[in-house]
């Protein structure tokens, strides 16, 4: 009896992967039932997010289960079909999982595509320019980044498949885009061949001083697929209302930071996060106070004041903000 | 001649604020020139941005200059006028900074409004609920929070004199509103006085356990004031295309962080982060792989691809995308 070759989960990661955490299984080909069909998986696409899928964290899926055949999209052509809708040497797309064959059921049809022919497109495009990847830099960008002619765009992990896509579709788009990798040959391939403006390695010493040249107007767009120190530095460089698309934090997701992993609730639940300065809205200030006031003498609204006295109590009513000693407004009166 | 006593900056604070950082100094009070008005401080606003502008940061006003009187908003009234828009006993909102009387000249006339002399509403209340913290509340909650019905809200520093006015407007928006304070007490008065529906101390153990269970819903909207620890225990409630509004982050301020520094930019810049994650957006994946083929087949989008052999190898494949080992797209062939 044929046999198929699988990787299961066998237990969760704390930092990469190693040899505890998927083992290779193997279990038997049993012949096709009416409408079932075999494929043979030619292509797994290697992501970032698997690494995601294995640990038990709240996600935008269920993590994979131990013992599971581990996920993964992948592209695979059909070797035998009772299945109305496949035939023998029909190449699919979809979550075939890390194994070299997947039996597609009736229940599991929808999740499965059947990959376009397209000349001058190698199969392989499918997982990556036109995959999810591709797709991922297309509408993050376009939908949340909002490119502008002479904006300028910052892409970290520059190099990645994702990052590669979403600088290249930001100089369609016009704008003056800086990537950042980890190697001056990843560099040069994005400068050189993708057309980027600048690349930045960041293993370089002077790294910031070269990003901080590199955007002598600020940066108004970050493709964030990184996150730590490198997404800390282009924040710095950010400017006033800029957009901030979080698309990855690879470098947190091999760690079990706290703090990581409640920020990575951004991406999971595609959270808005916005800052606010009331100076943006003080022509606006009479509307508002109109109301608040109306609220306020009907007895909506109501507040409470800590009133301290004497300018020279001032800093220690400031240092009072800090330890939590005010309730309400904190007023000094002189 | 009479003297005007001034908080000065005199060096910047690291943590809190020690007595090097403000000094009390005293200028003499000269004769008013024509055009001058001179007005004595009322009131001074103390708020958590003043630990912001007494910092040598990127920020949204230049940080206070040592040697220079500490800014502060205040209300004050006018004294001696040879002011054309002035008389005496007029009171004024504005930037008075920290000192018992204020010499208003023709440039800074713009910088200070007269205060309306509202029925039921007293001078201070132009400093908290009708003024920049209620304002704040106001704007930050409904423009960027935009509360619906329903919806479950949470407040950090919800005693605050932001957070208590944002609290009660998402309550007249008719959401669930969760507050969390730092005391038994704060918490009795949202709860009691202000019709917060849950209040959580934030200092009691179990809190987190608390806060699940006062957001079966899970959350919809963070109104942060706080960021840190409180904050990432709000993000891993959040529900998916939840916002949160970033308007203040106290528990940083007197932190010397860089990647807390850095979060504060999406203050300052008034950034907008948005999480992304393709799932939303499949149903448009024909559109895009329109372009995407396109762009490809025209030569204006260019990828490469690194490709490894043998599903043994997945686990290898994997980490080297947290190891910065692939360029491009990282498929496995079988």
């Amino acid at each position: 009896m044929p046999t198929n070759r699988q990787l299961i989960l066998a237990s969760r990661p704390t930092s990469l992967i190693t040899p505890e955490v998927l083992q290779l299984s193997e279990s038997p080909i049993l012949p096709l039932e009416e409408g079932q069909a075999l494929a043979r998986v030619k292509y797994l696409s290697i992501d970032p997010t698997m690494r995601v899928w294995m640990a038990d964290i709240p996600q935008y899926m269920p993590p994979v289960q131990l013992d599971e055949v581990m996920r993964a999209f992948g592209l695979a052509e059909i070797t035998e079909s009772r299945h109305p809708d496949f035939k023998k040497g029909d190449k699919l797309l979809g979550l075939t999982g890390l194994q070299e064959y997947v039996l597609i059921t009736g229940k599991e049809t929808r999740s499965f595509q059947k990959l376009p022919s397209i000349p001058f497109l190698s199969d392989t495009n499918f997982l990556g320019t036109l995959g999810m990847t591709g797709l991922t830099a297309y509408f993050a960008l376009l939908e949340i980044g909002k490119p502008q002619p002479g904006e300028t765009l910052v892409v970290s992990a520059a190099a990645g498949a994702t990052g590669s896509i979403a600088g290249q579709i930001g100089k369609i788009h016009g704008c003056r885009v800086v990537g950042i990798a980890g190697s001056d040959d990843k560099c040069k391939w994005i400068k050189d061949d993708l057309g980027f403006d600048h690349a930045i390695n960041y293993k370089h010493p002077d790294w910031k001083a070269q990003l901080a040249a590199a955007t002598p107007n600020g940066v108004d767009i970050n493709f964030e697929n990184v996150g730590g120190e490198i997404m800390q530095a282009v924040l710095n460089r950010m400017n006033l209302h800029g957009r901030v698309v979080l698309c990855g934090l690879i470098s947190g997701y091999t760690s079990q930071d706290p703090a990581l992993a409640s920020f990575a609730q951004i991406i999971i639940k595609r959270l808005r996060v916005e800052g606010f300065l009331i100076l943006d809205h003080l022509s606006k200030s009479r509307e508002a106070g109109t109301q608040l006031g109306l609220w306020k003498m009907t007895g909506k609204l109501k507040d409470k004041q800590t009133i301290l006295k004497g300018l020279e109590n001032a800093p220690q009513a400031i240092n009072m903000l800090f330890q939590g000693q005010n309730t309400g407004k904190l007023i000094l009166e002189l």
